[in-house]
């Protein structure tokens, strides 16, 4: 096929009718897939039921270290947990909290703790006439709902192939004290599948922030997230990296297990520096006892150790692989050649994302949900739902059927170009 | 024996003698007990190990609506787990929120919200130049460190035999808009076991606070925690005693299964009004995609429904009972008559109170540990650790066995008697 925008009008407006003809079609097969967020199938959730057996009423909940999982107790986690995700986070266990089920609980609290008693022992950012927090585009869309719950600024920073662009984020954070803090998600990211280069990480830990409560909110929530045993991404470990730079309290690392056992049963964690740490503590001490060791017990149980998590992780690559690679395909064979959206590759995580021609994205999206598809919400993979051009989809692969989701992907690249080819008619009209 | 102050000095230097004899003696024990904490023991806890046995791998983790439990969503709570606790909370299911393992962590949160989003439009409370809580002594710890924590102001209000003083606290609500709120256990009260009575309960219904944004914090930790079938204290239902003297927004319920299944793997939650509820779902919405809910499921398995529930507690009942009983008996048998403390005989709840003569807590407590035995720190019922009388000492009773529980209480109410006696000897020098 060549490129719409070198067709004529008449050629564009006889294909037009073809598409709509299909396009009918599809509505009228009363279609109702969800493609809106990046949750796991049944089929993912099935491979962790061993987790449900791990411990019985016969087991013995207690730790190595005499720890009786069953009550109260132990605010930071239990090691065989600690040990685990420190694993999985490439840290060392005493650099790790385990919180409860939710990466994003432990993020808002952090930028809430922040609020009301800074960071360190700064100013509390309530008394503060601004604070601002950089923001790579497009993102992870409840990033930026906590950081607009808090009425935080945010800034958009443009997104490159290699991370968030850095000459940007040096100098805005350089010459500007009420920027507190950068939401990344550095490995297989949200929604592009980019991991950050070397070059990026090392610029990351070599910041010299105005504020000294400045914090990279760095977001791995696709440590382990691989489709390929034999070509995956590598990311510099940013607490590392920044203890070497000698920053090394300007970050805190996020993870969860929630996409490696059960979103919403899993347990989270925070990777900080020992001066974070303790500063965390003095907030978690007051806000709760501790959390649901028992559930830290089931993790280490049943994944035993970062191998068994590895192999594990596998089996979910092995249900993902196939979708990203129909969602890719797909994109290839109806879309390749007629320049009208460009898409990513990631070679992991949970998203792939998707450019239409600037000012299509809305309509795409409001196209597909006509026809029964529903697809993140346009816009949302920036601050303030606002996409200055209107030209970024989200495409969560993970939920549907390998077979629902071929249909969805064709539905979507149909929309693509139904949309397209009117807004290429307009601008020639 | 007659009362102490009425002996003469020689007869109590001489009792003196042989009281820490017996003192040496116990030392001499190498005692390591620790009643700290209302902490379950490990005998409760293994009233619940069924619990670990309701969901395995050959188990359907789906709700009757037809959620799965293992993926992500439902942010309130799944409706099984909804009508469980509202029948625990005495509400209607679609008055309340489920949330994670703690209600201390619900509280703290409903605190930080407030003071960072006020409560239902009001201004936040970080921007104010003073907020205060009222805080019925003694009282909780764990409630005051949360309002210290936030800077704000705590103001004591004397506990009496029916609940806080209603007078001081209607008065106080009143002429003053920035009382905030009051925390209250309003049921089997800690330290004292003292439950709310009608008239009281009646009173906070009816309160006319001078700040729209005044809440009643009423923590309902004990609320099916009874010692006795036959004889059990009752309390009139806050929500609908406020919307009948038509306040339904002017309080927050929690409670949680934390002393019902285990500490630390139990689910919390908030019952409130409509709007309130509106108010705390916009944040919630915010801070986590949703809560553990197999664990909600887990607890709905497991106690099917209020009825199994209350026969879990019958068992809990039948542990704790001896222990508050052995207790009542020891400070009976050694100390009655002797007019050097008084104590309370709860009928549920964790905790016993004990007063002794004004000036003696912090010693009596430092007496214990020289010999082995850990109390709560005198003064933790206070706010700022502060018990202006310094004579009230929380007794918890649950963690220890039945021997080792004895042999503490001895222990206790000797050193309440050698600290008395120091005490009324330097009174008569």
């Amino acid at each position: 096929m060549k490129p719409y925008v070198e067709m004529t009008k008449e050629e564009l407006q006889e294909l037009r009718k073809e598409l709509s003809a299909q396009y009918k079609e599809f509505q009228g097969r009363d279609l109702k897939l969800d493609m809106s967020r990046g949750k796991p199938s049944a089929e993912q959730l099935d491979i962790s039921m061993g987790m449900m057996d791990v411990l019985s009423s016969s087991d013995d909940l207690t730790c190595d270290d005499g720890t009786d999982c069953r009550n109260y107790g132990v605010l930071d986690g239990i090691k065989e947990a600690k040990e685990l995700l420190a694993d999985m986070m490439e840290v060392a266990p005493d650099h790790i909290i385990i919180y409860g089920n939710s990466s994003l609980n432990v993020m808002y609290d952090t930028v809430s703790r922040s609020m009301t008693h800074g960071v360190m022992g700064s100013t509390p950012w309530c008394k503060l006439d601004k604070v601002k927090f950089l923001c790579p585009v497009p993102g992870y869309d409840r990033h930026f709902s906590i950081t607009e719950y808090f009425g935080i600024e945010m800034v958009n920073v443009p997104m490159t192939s290699t991370g968030p662009d850095m000459d940007l984020v040096e100098q805005l954070v350089a010459s500007d004290d009420t920027i507190k803090g950068i939401w990344c998600v550095p490995k297989y990211s949200n929604p592009q599948g980019i991991s950050y280069s070397d070059e990026t990480v090392r610029r990351f830990a070599r910041l010299k922030p105005a504020a000294s409560d400045f914090r990279i909110y760095w977001d791995n929530a696709y440590t382990i997230h691989h489709l390929y045993d034999n070509d995956q991404d590598h990311l510099i470990e940013i607490l590392a990296e920044c203890k070497r730079a000698g920053n090394p309290d300007m970050v805190y690392k996020f993870a969860s297990t929630s996409k490696v056992s059960f979103p919403g049963s899993g347990i989270a964690a925070i990777a900080a520096s020992e001066n974070n740490l303790t500063d965390i503590m003095k907030q978690l001490k007051i806000q709760t006892i501790g959390h649901d060791k028992v559930n830290q017990l089931r993790h280490v149980r049943f994944f035993k150790d970062i191998h068994g998590m590895v192999e594990h992780m596998r089996k979910h690559a092995d249900i993902m692989r196939p979708k990203f690679e129909a969602v890719i395909e797909t994109l290839e064979k109806e879309l390749g050649g007629l320049e009208v959206g460009e898409w990513t590759s990631p070679k992991g995580g949970y998203f792939i994302s998707f450019d239409s021609l600037d000012g299509c994205a809305k309509t795409i999206v409001a196209k597909c949900k006509k026809a029964g598809l529903i697809m993140t919400g346009a816009g949302a993979t920036y601050p303030y739902g606002k996409d200055p051009h209107d030209n970024n989809i989200r495409i969560a692969p993970s939920y549907p059927t390998l077979p629902d989701l071929k249909q969805a992907m064709e539905l979507f690249a149909l929309c693509v170009k139904l949309v397209s080819i009117d807004h290429i008619l307009a601008e020639k009209a």
